[in-house]
């Protein structure tokens, strides 16, 4: 069987992540990158692609499918899906609005359904979180119950290995005023995705839900915290506390906690995801440490690839596909095995 | 939307909680149950549906799914299935080793695939273990993985709920000479799933496994242990520790442990569900207490109804189908929403 055709658009972090991941898969094949700057790509990139800063050479390489890792939200990237849709190419990316665009933008949600419908392919938001653990997660342990009447998740975890840009976004190494003043600008986000988390799990079960509600509060580290990126004193800000509700009937029934924060372990802070559902059976589920962000998010766009392919085409979302999991074995024969005889 | 008409085969323990979920669902109607004697049906029956012990007056009824729930093994459910599918009726049963058939009878797998496709239905084997815990959601946390090297699950639980058939298969109550002795004769049988799990782990991530081998072992109490059916003198067992391992490349690479006993908090053994990937990332999950068996696999019988009538006709597993959820609004307009355009 022929490998899998993988192309890449956005070269980051991540992106030199999943670079390394399809070239080490049996049964996939790296054949091209879109980059902004050739000369700015550190060397060597896995697998030998084609790099290129022109999206056309890309798809003169005619990959099956391209894992896009360049922003965040729906407004940015749904012009680059729909080119790469336009082509036949199926669509996995990272962009957290993707994992339920409709959440960001229904009308957009439509326009990217139709289009991969229309081409034959699909088109699929996946990561960490959005996408896996608070809401595809949630929704599988709900499988086991007869009533569920509150969910709460927690994912506390460290941003000590990311670099500025991340830092900056959740408010890192600024003063308390600073924060509040870069939360009116928009300069602080916190996490990206409760919206989509909350989408996902509502439809899933059915519920409709009359009011999403975020929180943001600065954490106020008492020691001195340091990274190879920033360091903060005493007072300063040491990661943002980010908080989702969601309400149904009058009553709060989701409660998404998100405390983002450097060296966690300086003020005793374990890192951990947690989930507890409410309701019969009553289920209590600890991962400790967190699932490691960066790592899962990479696995995550790599290993959905034969899932989405074998899939109908149109907007996908991880709570309408089978679940994920490590394809270890040849990619190809893996797709071969999920699609209809 | 008419509501999805749901009817039983089979009225043990397991098939009145399926009963009882059954009628409370919005979207959800018991139109039958097959009983085998109905003078014995505790009363009154849930959504009040047809008792019968012809099958052929459930039919009648027209349902869109049967739930049958009678016994384990597919030698015995595989006939039942053949004449549900035969009457256009999707099918899904929590006998354990139809969770993944192929692991028990390839042969028998594949005319279950056949006769469902032919008839434009689906066939599904589910429940909290096989179906859940060592399986389907191992291979969902493998998809944040780059690589797996090692799986470990534990399921610790606790049987004082249950009756005199668990307790008996389970070598509850015997001397440790009786339970080797109802080993060797194949009357104490420890969990029946193991072979299922591993096939889906396996299946999932494509693995080929040379050798799959199991272990029973009793647990010996220490100190009296008594439950509404059984009183357990110390040093008679009180359990079974049933162990299966899978061997690929000449390495074990899955672990499964599940020992099952009444009373464990009475030698302080906490219950609970644990898995241990080791990978990139590791990951080490714990649900304490364990997910309550008897209600999940009553649950993930009925959630998995429109996860089952929106897929494609044929034999399934848990694995290839979308996640479970809590199907908690009304299940005809989930179903219309999972469904192809």
């Amino acid at each position: 069987m022929n490998p899998i055709r993988v192309a890449l658009w956005g070269y980051g972090a991540m992106g030199q992540g999943v670079a390394r991941l399809v070239a080490e898969r049996p049964g996939m094949e790296l054949v091209a990158v879109v980059v902004r700057d050739k000369r700015r790509v550190p060397q060597p990139v896995p697998g030998d692609p084609l790099l290129t800063t022109d999206p056309e050479e890309m798809f003169a390489r005619r990959p099956d499918v391209v894992l896009l890792s360049t922003t965040s939200f729906v407004r940015d990237v749904e012009t680059i899906i729909l080119r790469i849709v336009s082509h036949g190419v199926h669509v996995i990316t990272i962009a957290e609005e993707m994992s339920a665009p409709a959440a960001a933008d229904p009308a957009a949600a439509k326009r990217l359904h139709e289009a991969a419908a229309a081409h034959g392919v699909g088109v699929l938001g996946t990561g960490v979180n959005p996408g896996f653990v608070m809401d595809l997660l949630v929704v599988a342990l709900t499988g086991v119950c007869h009533r569920v009447e509150h969910i709460e998740v927690q994912r506390i975890n460290d941003l000590s290995p990311y670099g500025p840009t991340v830092l900056r976004t959740q408010g890192v190494g600024t003063t308390p005023e600073e924060f509040a003043a870069g939360l009116k600008s928009g300069a602080i986000v916190g996490h990206v995705g409760f919206r989509q988390s909350m989408h996902l799990i509502a439809s899933a079960l059915g519920w409709e839900l009359e009011r999403v509600q975020e929180e943001r509060e600065p954490i106020v580290t008492r020691v001195r915290r340091q990274t190879p990126y920033i360091v903060v004193e005493p007072g300063q800000v040491a990661g943002c506390r980010h908080t989702a509700t969601g309400w149904r009937h009058g009553r709060e029934v989701v409660r998404l906690v998100h405390p983002q924060q450097i060296r966690p372990e300086a003020e005793n802070v374990e890192t951990q995801d947690f989930i507890h559902i409410q309701g019969v059976p009553e289920i209590r589920l600890q991962i400790r440490p967190e699932i490691a962000g960066g790592l899962a998010t990479e696995a995550l766009a790599v290993n959905m690839i034969p899932l989405l392919m074998a899939a109908k085409p149109g907007l996908h979302h991880m709570t309408d596909l089978p679940v994920p999991r490590a394809v270890l074995g040849d990619a190809g024969e893996i797709l071969r095995s999920l699609r209809p005889a």
